[in-house]
Order: C-alpha cells, then structure tokens, then sequence
C-alpha cells in the first residue's frame, strides 16, 4: 500500500523532490525523445547522498546517475524521482530493477509514466518489497514534463508560441521595422527559451523579411534545436543565414517545390491545403523525427494557422512598453470573428524582463496538463 | 533654516507623511481645479492627534480639517503636509497663518507649491518662528498629486489613456463585438480610475458603436466625472445614454455642427483641423473649465491623435488573456512610421485585476512629474 511521503518527514520529502523537479528541467531541450526526470536519493537520516538528472536521449537514466553518485550510502534509502520509474529494457537497463538492486527501501515519484510501453515501473518496485508511493508533488512536476506530457497525451509536439509586441500590439512599425521592439534582456531570454525546445519555427514571411538565425547564442552548454522554415515554394536563397551550420535545419516545403537551387538541405516535402502547409500534418511529421517540443517564433499568419488548428499549448509574449499605433499586429488569421470565439487564456506567469514585460499563458483548456489515470 | 524631519522621530515622520498621502488620494476626483492635499498633526511626543484633507473644491483646505480635529493638542506639535501650506486668501484662509495661530512650531511639507499665486506659505512660516522643512517624501508625495502638478506645469490637464485589448492587442473582434473581453474585476476597477479623474473622454466613433453611458457605478461617494464625448457633426441622438442626468456631459462638436435635435445639451464648439477636433485646444477648453485631469476611454484613433500630439502623460492598459487575431486594434493613428519614433514608456506597475492584467505605464520622458525649483 502506499504511504504518504510526507507522514515522516514531510519538509525532507517535498525538499528533495523539488530539487529533483530543478534537476530534471537541466535536461529541457536535449533528452528527446525522452521526458525529462530528475532524481534525488536520500539515506534513512534523510541526508541528500545522490543526485542525478536525465542529460540526453540515449544516455542513463536519472535513477542511473543518482545511484552512482550514492553508491553504497543507496542501502535503505529513498529515491525521490520526478517521473515514474521505467520498467522496460530500451537503450538502458529498467530503472526499478537498478533501484531495487541497490537496496533502495522506499521510492517516491511524482507523475505516473503514461507512456504504455515504459509503465509498470511502480508494480515492479512494490513486488520486490519496496514500499512505493506515486503522484507526490504532480502537479509541480508535471509543470516541468508539460511538452512531453502533452506530446505522449496528443501524439504531436507541445507547441509554444513567442511574440514581441508593443503594448498595442503590434510586433513591426508601419514601414517594417522591428529592431528592436525589446529589450536586450528579452532577446537573451529568447535564446533560453530557445535551447529549451526541439525545434524553432519560423514562417516564410519572416523568413524573407528578417532572414533569421534561429540558432541558440549565449547559453553556455545549450543544445542547438532544429531550425524548422515554412518555405512552401523553396524561394530561400542558398545565402540564408538560417542555412548556416550553427544548427540542423530543415526546410518544409510544398511536395511540389523545385528545390533543385538548394542542393544538400534537409527537406519536409507536404501536400499544401488552402496554398498552406496544414499544421498537423507538419506537427506529425515533426513528431516522427523525434521533435517533442516546438517554439513557434513567427509570423502572425503562421501562428493564426497554429492557433486555429489547436496546436498553441503555451504562449509567451515579451510586451515591450512602447507604442505604435499602426504596423503589423502579432497575431493574424486566426479565424475568429466574434468575441465569444475569442481564445481564452489564463495568465500562469507575468514577470519583467529588463524593460519589458513577459506573460506566459496557457489556454484554460488545458491550464493543467492532465495524464491518463493510473492503476495501482 | 530648514531641519531634517527624519532627524528626531524618523519612523514618526515618514509614517505621518505617508499617511497624510494616503489621505489626500480620497480626494482625487473633487478637489479640482484645487490639488489633492492631506494633513497629518502629531503632538510633542509624536502622537497622532489631528488628521485632514482637501475634499472639494471650495471647502477648507486640508490643514484646516486637521487643526479642528486636533484642537488644542496641536500647540507645540508638527503638521505633516504633502504640499507646501498657502499663503493666499482665496475662498478658504491661509493655511500657513492658520497653522501658526493654532501654535503648531514645526511644519515639515512634500512638495513645494508650483504654483506662484499660492506659494510662499513656507517663508510666511519661517518668518513666525515655526520650523519648516519642505521636500520631505517629495517623490511619493508628487505622485500622488501627478495629475494636477502635471495641470500645473502644462497648462493643460493631465491625460490618462486607458484600453482593454486582448493579449494581440485587439480592442474588438472583427464583427466589432467587445462584451466582453475584460473580466468584471477589471471592468469595476474602470470605474474607479473613472471617479479619480475630472472627465471621462471618448470619441464619435466610440460613441456610435458602444452608446457608452460614462457615469461611475459602484464606487461609494465618488464624485461624478464630467462626460466629454466628441461629436464633430453632432450626430447624437437625444436618447443617447451619456445625455442622461447621471452625471454632466459635455459634447464637443464642430464649430458649425447643427445641433437643433440637442436643446438644453452642453456645447463645446471648436474648429476642426483635417476634420478632427484638434487636441490641444480641446485640452486649453477642458482646462478653462476647470477640468485636470483627463480619463481617455477610447477609440483608438481618438486616442492616437493624443498620443501624436504629446498629450497622454499615463497609459492605463487592461491585458485580457486571450487572442483574436483579427477585429480593431487598441490604437491607430498615432503618426508613428518607423521603430525608431516609437513612443517609448516606462512600466510603473503591473498587476493582476481578475484574470487580466493591468499595466501602467509612463512615458520615458516625464516618468518622474518635475515641478519648478524653488527658493528656500
């Protein structure tokens, strides 16, 4: 039966999960098409004796790397982990087993595994005596896991729509100009944000207008994502910058595109819909390249696509405290009409980030990323 | 010569003078054309034993209510005052005379008055014998006066631009439907910033699309503001809901403008300039009027047309969380081309107001109301 983690000692439990929640987001951006899971181990004192977080898909798992900085002080200890223990045999060994093996008494986890194939890591812990709880701290964790949550939940990548604006909502003056709308510590923030993701989109309208980089610069051991451009008549020039080699790119085009001025890039040809590159056949796509997570740059047409199609899972608008009056506004085409269509969102986030203002919003719809209920 | 107030008691006095700020807020909305004044008397020992305000215009002023409340307890006490005492007999008696009758020997003041025609109440003091010292808090103090020290320095009323937009800075969807995209905390906390201000402002278009009624609800005591709607041709109809008897209503229309299906309707006729109502002597006629400060509600033009003319001194902006993507944008118009000549503002504050978000902000340049040097 499981016991409530925080009956003994209740600031010990919610400590090192929290801290395995802060390990675990280490790995945001390099561990797909893994979650990220963090992993603290304490001894029967309750004194911190190992730590460990999942780095990159294909390496050890969190448990892996906690029990090895624990070593022996494991021996009737417990393992605070932030995603159930897996309990299958992939590129690593399961994870139970090695918790069992060393000895571990007690395991907490936070959020069950709802993926099919790796569930049953808590059955196995609890067959072999070790006394087991799940779902401590879920929703905190589940906060941290929200791209994999939601990818393994809607079978796509979560998707993140980022916009700059002026406060009246315009993301370019009038004649185009946009450099800069936002403040140096905004644009530094992107790039975390950035590193954080699988893969950066950008439309072709920015394409041709700003020729982005989109890679990730001044985050120290980032991962470079992969640098996803609409260019559905692949009117790119072999020149662009976001064709250099700071980062892989791939080219989504239309299946029909002449791309033969383009030789040696990384191509996503699809059938377009309405002249358009259909969002979820370029989200399943994605998806089965390994893509989890997409952070959505630009423009205003192609985030309208994606917001109608359903397909924005979090915004993140950086608010400039300027004001324009005409321009180009941050969002468009949406297919709203009427203010009782408008998409409802709920605040979860508004901090400044040098002069500016950054709000985080999530639909209400999915405020909260549920997972598949559990049997234990 | 002047002492430091924070040399004695300084917990004492600056708790005083925030309090006496505190007080004189309760009277933004009707004191004007007078400032917003408030008066905190403390015995020898440092207790409170006098408090005041200026609540109307006309009535005594915010030293006099204090003096009455404290009685003979004010002898050999301190007067915290957020502006500097008067020294003119105006409808009320001096304050600085008054101050010295009741035997008050130190006088400690915020702002030193800007204005010439009542200055000099801090000379008048010194030269009875009462210790003065002016400046104390000065910042706070100003901020909470910003509206008519602004009126002051510009010979106009103070401007407060206030929208609601969704998070792409849409004001409406594109049917024009806005109900509603605010939540009702933020719609009730419109009609206190509405009681604050001297006149609500909006223009034809709003007045055609909304028939908005301007009055304050819900908020105890406030003073009704005066509606100003702008009506170039005239074209109101009688039964429009800003003509009725709730508040006072002034429609500004064209000089020419027929206005026959209006009788008994307060006119303000003024030549257009390009068709519009041109905004400074819109502004030179509300000030005439005794009118200091401005509640700017909209339309976006409207609104632009303050900003071009360098007549919005505060943004008030109701962030609702949700997205349009298409429908009229908060602001147009406002002559803005290019990044570079973008109206640039500082954040003063960002709060949540329901499920919205609040912004305010200042424009870079008069962040901080200055008012004229003045000799000690």
């Amino acid at each position: 039966m499981a016991t409530d983690a925080t009956q003994n000692a209740p600031e010990t439990g919610a400590a090192a999960m929290r801290r395995a929640i802060a390990l675990a987001a280490r790995g945001l951006g390099s561990t797909s098409p893994n979650p990220v899971v963090g992993c603290v181990i304490t001894d029967a004192a309750g004194t911190v004796v190992g730590e460990g977080w999942h780095q990159r898909a294909g390496g050890p798992h969190a448990e892996v790397h906690a029990l090895r900085a624990a070593g022996p002080a494991a021996r009737g200890g417990t393992a605070y982990v932030t995603l159930e223990p897996c309990n299958h045999t992939g590129r690593t060994g399961p994870c139970a087993q090695a918790l069992i093996e060393a000895g571990v008494t007690r395991v907490v986890y936070a959020v069950p595994d709802p993926n099919p194939q790796a569930s049953g890591g808590a059955a196995t812990l609890r067959a072999a005596g070790v006394e087991t709880e799940g779902g401590f701290l879920r929703a905190e964790a589940e906060a941290g896991n929200a791209a994999w949550l939601t990818s393994v939940r809607l079978g796509r990548p979560h998707v993140t729509w980022k916009y700059a604006a002026t406060l009246d909502g315009r993301s370019a003056a009038a004649d185009g100009s946009s450099r800069w709308i936002t403040s140096p510590e905004s644009r530094a923030d992107v790039h975390r944000l950035r590193a954080e993701a699988d893969a950066v989109l950008v439309g072709g309208g920015t394409l041709r207008a700003d020729d982005p980089h989109l890679a990730v610069r001044g985050v120290e051991g980032a991962t470079q994502p992969l640098r996803v451009a609409l260019d559905t008549h692949a009117a790119l020039l072999p020149g662009a910058r976001v064709l250099d080699d700071a980062a892989p790119t791939l080219l989504v085009v239309a299946e029909n595109a002449d791309t033969r001025h383009l030789p040696g890039v990384d191509l996503l040809r699809l059938p377009l819909r309405d002249g358009r590159v259909p969002v979820p056949e370029l989200l399943a796509a994605l998806h089965a390249r390994g893509v989890r997570s997409v952070f959505l740059e630009g423009g205003p047409s192609l985030a309208g696509s994606f917001l109608e199609a359903g397909a924005v899972d979090r915004v993140v608008g950086y608010l400039a405290p300027a004001l324009l009056g005409s321009g180009p506004a941050a969002l468009a085409d949406a297919g709203i009409t009427t203010i009782a269509r408008a998409v409802r969102l709920q605040i979860t986030e508004a901090v400044r980030i040098g002069t500016d203002l950054r709000i985080t919003a999530v639909p209400t719809a999915t405020a909260v990323p549920t997972t598949a209920p559990k049997e234990h």
